[in-house]
């Protein structure tokens, strides 16, 4: 029915936006009218954004972050400041620009390109996991700290990547991020589980 | 800083998404990373609506709708089941959209473009009220319902509207949309002023 309320053109673009994640049919409204009310110059910006995306960005080989398409391998890894034998295993590329937010961490990173999840068809076989054991070996790692999500799939993706390194025999610190109360969240609100990781993971003051 | 961290192509992306009303920088982020993930395909098909989006739609002359560029006027306009004697006097384009789902509605539309707001610079002059006053003598319009939001630039609007067409001295019936408590809001959550319009607007059972 709206096909007939609204042109064709503008029905697409409503149509296009709302297959982007978590855009409902009347964000998807929003966004296409905004990109109509604006100069076209700015519209055909995103468009072009858009089509040269897939061309200009590639993997990195060691890491399998997001890098330029002139790039061999990610700055993040080539920087000589970066410490090459301390890891930080993350899910997925854009997991590195939260860390990198911190300014406190001078490793490099991994990207294991997801999380086991069984009930998605995704195994440990599908994760960068023997990459990360070839890194390891390469260049001498000494630390590595898994820093998947705290969800189920990230937990089980911890605990599997834990058992994996023992099991072949490698001997490094494996640690993982802090489970606690976010910052700015009262007590009363926090969850039982986070409570509990709170508890268990609280620190001596003197 | 994010440059260096993620490929140009994609902080590219990630800006022009930004620039959407009510993205910030997390959402452009999830976008421009979704985007990425899925097939090139489907994010060419997203730039291509982008990009014809302002050649492919234009405004209907009469009822300044959007429409196709193939068309010469509304079809919600020379759509001969439509009643041209009721005009539905809106703000936005879309708002259009938002009264066609209700399915109630068989007269045609007047699109103001915009609200009369002095902090925006936004006077009456701007707005198609010349084009409404030439409507309703050409089509001899016997009711409009002014259907304005419900914020003070709304309500400005619409009491502007009033006068003007009673100034004008035009015999039309002037109605405007029913205020009072929406679907499914509990009574104690509803705001002082809405309770008050829900109060004078009442109406009798028996």
């Amino acid at each position: 029915m709206s096909t007939h309320i609204l042109p064709k053109a503008l029905t697409t673009l409503i149509d296009e936006f709302g297959s982007l994640p978590g855009v409902g049919p009347r964000t998807a409204e929003r966004y296409a009218y905004a990109a109509l009310r604006r100069e076209a110059g700015q519209s055909k910006r995103l468009a072009q954004a858009l089509n040269e995306l897939h061309q200009r960005v590639k993997t990195c080989p060691v890491t399998f972050a997001l890098i330029d398409e002139s790039d061999d391998l990610s700055p993040l890894y080539t920087d000589s400041r970066r410490n090459r034998q301390l890891i930080c295993v993350v899910e997925e590329p854009l997991d590195i620009m939260a860390l990198e937010r911190t300014g406190q961490f001078d490793g490099t990173y991994h990207v294991l390109g997801g999380a086991i999840s069984p009930i998605d068809g995704i195994g440990p076989e599908q994760l960068h996991i023997p990459e990360l054991i070839e890194r390891i070996k390469n260049d001498g790692v000494t630390e590595i700290i898994i820093a998947t999500n705290a969800s189920v799939e990230g937990e089980s993706t911890a605990l599997f990547l834990q058992r994996y390194i023992q099991e072949a025999g490698l001997t490094l610190t494996i640690s993982r991020l802090a489970r606690g109360i976010p910052v700015g969240v009262d007590l009363e609100y926090a969850d039982q589980i986070t409570l509990s990781h709170a508890l268990e993971g609280r620190r001596t003051l003197s």
